[in-house]
């Protein structure tokens, strides 16, 4: 058994939610920055450990390999039961794996970097043309998301219930790079409120991008 | 208790996905279709039933809606265990969730019919654009998601070992999604011999797209 290590960079909203959940269950980790902008990730040395070159990553204290943020969390939730990021009951399951992956599969993925530098360099689309694209696939997911919390009694103050999980994690890394694209938040006040909460717990405080040893 | 219904299209590879689980479950389900290309999935009386208006949602036996393919999938692993679409123990199941997740995360949603029409109205790509995108994000996953199943020993007839679960799932639906672009599955072989391997089982049979009631 050796060290457990994150393959991760401040600003990702994926490598965010991980280091939110290693936080909330009390795990140490070495933390491997790759700077995604200068294509870090895609160095061979990297690709040696990580065939996909993507982060997060990571390694865990036995050598395996676990990547995609959501398989991570669920693992971490697994190994570390306390304090839980599910709910205890198959249908709140259903419904927090629901909301973080109308997150995690239908706005970040059509999002991320790779896709935004392929809209510049497949299309010519500017930075106008490429906030655009981003808020319209926040907005599309943002509108039923907020629809939903707002209207169901399982919504407390959390995305369920009174205790944060990975729906509020999903959220909050969604929400933080929301603002790097100036998106507008009054249509989201259940969302905001949530994602405020979250903000005052230190698990959230210390994996925030600003207080990562690579903040720009 | 009554029916469940699953909102559904033929051909959208999310919604054969969950089709295959309630097939391994053994659990009825009442088919209702909504054709994407006619934007039926769009209208009033189905933004009621979901507020984000995609396929699949799965309208339990109780009146709960569930969305988002794998959630619905791990709901009915939990609610029906036989056969497991999950191994055992947490790192196996980190991993099928990983394997799943690279799909699920990193293919589809940037391939889906309502990304492809944006790049079609915004950016005005032709058939040749589309299929060009469509192949080279394939591509980008399938490439790493070859090399993890060719190199680890927890690899079998499937996936992971020798029973089919929620990786098989993913990569069967993303691989027919495929040979309607005309992918080259050449550089492929263990992905192609996975696929093959579970096309001959009679629940991956019968979710098929062309044995859907709304097939073309």
């Amino acid at each position: 058994m050796s060290e457990i290590i994150l393959h991760n960079y401040y600003r990702s909203s994926t490598s965010y939610r991980v280091r939110i959940a290693l936080e909330m269950k009390g795990i140490k980790y070495r933390y491997v920055s790759h700077h995604l902008r200068l294509g870090e990730h895609l160095e061979p040395a990297y690709l040696a450990v990580n065939p996909q070159g993507l982060v997060p990553a990571l390694i865990w204290s036995d050598g395996a390999l676990l990547t995609q943020s959501l398989a991570i969390m669920e693992f971490l939730d697994e190994i570390q039961p306390q304090p839980p990021l599910l709910p205890p009951d198959a249908q709140g399951r259903a419904r927090v794996r629901m909301l973080s992956q109308m997150i995690a599969c239908d706005i970040h993925p059509v999002n991320n970097l790779r896709i935004l530098t392929a809209l510049r360099t497949l299309y010519g689309a500017g930075d106008e043309d490429v906030a655009n694209w981003f808020r319209h696939w926040v907005n599309e997911t943002f509108q039923p998301l907020e629809k939903i919390l707002a209207e169901s009694s399982d919504t407390g103050k959390f995305c369920h219930g009174d205790s944060p999980g990975l729906a509020d994690i999903c959220l909050v890394a969604q929400v933080a790079n929301n603002a790097r694209f100036n998106l507008n938040m009054v249509p989201y006040p259940v969302i905001s409120r949530i994602s405020a909460e979250c903000l005052t717990l230190p698990a959230f405080i210390k994996a925030a991008p600003a207080n990562q040893p690579d903040a720009e």
